[in-house]
């Protein structure tokens, strides 16, 4: 082990269970290393939509820790993906941002690949030279329901097909392949990946999203028994919608029950089907869909939420008119960007069947406010003073993960 | 010892007496890490001034290295200082800066603390959680005839009641505890914290300074037989002015004398009354008061200056009609912020009884007059091309500084 | 060795020839700090022309590294050099950039030297302080055909006296002593030292300088059999531009043969005179001259360019009426600042004898362009997924480069 190696596994063995993790955790450039290494370098990650890719030639990119891969739509229609990276003297490829186009062409001595990574043509070589040898360096991707992910392993987690099929029947009746990117948010929070994904996890902070608790009903993580009083009207509205909800779930024959699998497995997950308040069918301020198309034209827009996590770095949330996705990349010990992608029916139009601002509100505004916690967060846990302190039971999502995290950085120590 | 303090230490012992601090002491990130360890985290710093905090419940921040530290007037009217970070998952509690209010609310998850410190609150906890394990880490604080001081360690210097004990009796006549903040300003210098305080530590470099030389004599540092030429016509005004100070000192019972323990004991000082030039009242062009209400209520302005230096971070100047206090906080090696605050009588209206520019011209001048200086040297030393090089007589004071500051070192490298 | 040397002498002996470096050598603290040492601080290395300080008391700063370097006039029309720092407590004592005066006065306290570097004057010292112990530090400068070269080496390469015998000839007759500064530009470019002057030691990537391509024949760097089919014409119009040239620098008594001495000696060189397309006779969109003024007065302005490299960090173009001189200077591993001048005849005057814009065009792009190709190969050899390429036979000076380089770290390794 080198010595960074052991600074992180006495870390790791030192950890409290119950307690939020210590502070080189979340602000050391060697533990931050480390997590792309044992973590964003060996899981799959969530990186970008179908809709991103409609046609051959669709391209993007991804940037997180010291990595740059594009995404693409190959001439076939499926999806590969390679490090963005010339294999002549290590021009980047592509510049950040999603573009279409035939061959891959190095700006800088023209070297030109394939959408399959071959190296078609390389200008002025000596006799001997091989283009076999420079194919571009290919990475693991692959769609599961209309979302992407890709693993830079060579042996990707053995358990994601498994997880994949266990998510799919959630996903599919709203057939997230056929929509359109209807808006797409950058934010770049001064935190740590593991307080943005901490943050996402427990709603004991939601009383400061009063935009999003207009629908999503704040006891999310509270047993029966632990509801709070002054949260108790909420509990009864929601336990009337839960079981409209459920009748209505079983009446169109979609999945709903909760699947918690969160620390005990590599591809670390939560599903869910959830009701929401006022109307049930949207993230608006009265709970009405934003959009008039739905996702999969199912029958009615009263659906509440499909709630989907994905560990390490992603969740999702499904209503009737949109989806939008959430995927969080590491880019310093103290900078994180969150990707944000709402998706609409394909055919649905801005200004006739949605207003754009009425569509982006809600999660904007919770990202916003998100972020500012997450800040406070990271200005904390980076002084002297800071001690790991309890995980109340409502945040029981939050000590998942973290259990979750360490098993991983254990398993990279031990290869 | 860890090859960083070997290093510091190795550093120490080379350091050659009455030469400037060779440059890692600047400019290398574990010099400046230990500097906080044994500096700022033993010593009394200060921090603020009474007036900062004049109601039970209003608070400020200070923060330097890596520390928050909360101030504030407590319920009963005392001084409390708190590490500004929630017991929970270590959230900021406070923005920096000042403000007024009851409890201590943590905005991430609203645990909340009273002024002294206990948590009154946590909202969900499980039934065996206990609020006595979770209160505000606390941090010594005191006042000093109207000065805030905090000291970040377990066991803060032994000597700085004896300190006290004989600074107040010159502070007192002024009544710093009934005055009113009438400005303040940061500066964010680009040098060491040590090079902003050796830069203050002498007066030979005060030709840079027109405007304070106006009343501030140029001979300041310098001993009778060394007094240069061209220097002699100010040196004889100054003769004369000192003997009219004395017999006003005399008069009025304010103590005067020079009290010079630098480099001798942990809480190094100098504390000494002084003659100003021309009118003698005031730092302003031609001397006289800025503000036509005197501190403590003294029956004449023409006081000269109170000058008191207090290490490692402060120094302030008392004329009859102001006080204006000087806070320096490392930031990183090479940042470092300067606090000045403008003290006036509390019943003195602003455009009424003083003009604010002619208040804070001088020092906001000269202040930043010494930041390009320090500027300069922090450039300078950065260098392989620097060499230590000799302090004339009349820096004196730097070297007391070095001497003490490199004793706080190896003190600290032995514990 | 230190743990540093010891990784930086691993990855030279692990160097495939003939490939580009690893990604450590362009992105890693600890290599750049070597390449100062083993390279900038050893080498002799161009930072100025003789045209930037024409009169006693001219003088102008220089930085690199954590260094900066007077160059100066002295008050004999001599150069001279000094480490930019006052023997008293280290200030910086020039501003960056060019400036005239008389004696060099530190800003701090007055401490005052000569041109020759002696401290003339240090303010109120005490007896036994001697003024020669405090003169400037000297750095090695000489000027070689008006072009001015700095080392910081007590003892510099053995070699350069020679070289700058066989450069001479070649410089002389252009007279550059005898110039004015007609522009100059500071482009700070977002990646490595090497990668700069990588980029421009082959024109294999040449098609993305469409302004320099009007003049310059784009089949530099290949071999006769080389010259692929698409620049077949190119090449017949440079074989007889080639031949004219010859005749005119052999009736005019020009040297103009290639001297190409870049990887087996210290101060490696290349040396050529060469012909230019279209009009031959400058770097303009039809190949006229920019100028109605021709250096050195020479007969014509047909002369094509004298083309010169000198490592580790210069190139230089000239043509008849005008010279550009580039001086590469390394900032920190990532960014490095290119400095570019333009010399014209000293009685030339702008907008009269010639148009400013024209003059300065294609280099100004070329310089654009370039630096956004070293920008994109910066950013893909700073990651884990890149692979040193193989180098195309037109880029065997790029090779050549990189084996001098690996040669001056090797020796520095073994001191």
């Amino acid at each position: 082990m080198s010595p960074a190696q052991e600074r992180i596994s006495d870390a790791v063995a030192a950890r409290r269970a119950g307690h939020s993790l210590d502070g080189p955790f979340y602000t050391d450039r060697d533990f931050f290393d480390f997590d792309i290494e044992a973590v964003f370098a060996r899981q799959w990650i969530f990186v970008a939509v179908e809709a991103d890719l409609p046609e051959p030639g669709d391209r993007t990119t991804v940037e997180f820790g010291p990595y740059s891969v594009i995404v693409l739509r190959d001439d076939d229609e499926g999806l590969r993906a390679f490090h963005n990276v010339c294999r002549h003297r290590g021009a980047r490829l592509l510049d950040p941002g999603q573009a279409s186009g035939g061959n891959l062409v190095c700006g800088y001595h023209k070297w030109t690949y394939a959408t399959d990574g071959s190296l078609l043509h390389a200008p002025s070589q000596a006799a001997d030279f091989d283009r076999s040898c420079f194919v571009l360096k290919p990475v693991h991707v692959r769609g599961v329901g209309g979302l992407v992910f890709i693993c830079l392993a060579e042996r990707p987690p053995a358990d994601f097909d498994e997880v994949a099929s266990r998510i799919e029947p959630y996903l599919l009746p709203h057939d997230l392949r056929r929509t359109r990117v209807a808006a797409r948010t950058e934010l770049v929070e001064d935190g740590n990946w593991k307080l943005v994904m901490e943050n996402n996890r427990e709603c004991y902070h939601c009383d400061g999203h009063p935009e999003l608790l207009r629908t999503f009903f704040p006891t999310y993580g509270y047993t029966e028994a632990d509801v709070p009083a002054r949260l108790r009207p909420a509990h009864e509205r929601y336990l009337r919608a839960d079981a409209e909800m459920r009748a209505t779930y079983t009446g169109l024959g979609l999945p709903y029950g909760l699947i918690e699998e969160l620390a005990e497995r590599p591809t670390g997950f939560r599903i869910q089907r959830d009701a929401l308040d006022l109307a049930g069918e949207s993230f608006t301020p009265d709970g009405t869909a934003a959009c008039r198309r739905r996702l999969g034209d199912l029958p009615t827009p009263r659906l509440g939420h499909l709630s989907l996590h994905m560990q390490p770095n992603a969740w999702f949330h499904v209503v009737g008119d949109h989806a939008i996705t959430f995927s969080v990349l590491p880019l310093t010990p103290d900078k994180t960007l969150l990707r944000t992608t709402w998706l609409v029916h394909p055919e649905a139009e801005e200004g006739v069947d949605y207003d754009r601002d009425t569509l982006l509100k809600v999660w904007t505004a919770t990202n916003e406010q998100d972020a500012r916690l997450v800040a406070r967060a990271q200005q904390g846990v980076g002084g002297p003073a800071y001690e790991p302190g309890p995980y109340a039971p409502g945040e029981y999502q939050v000590e998942a993960f973290c259990a979750w995290y360490l098993a991983r950085l254990s398993e990279e120590l031990q290869r």
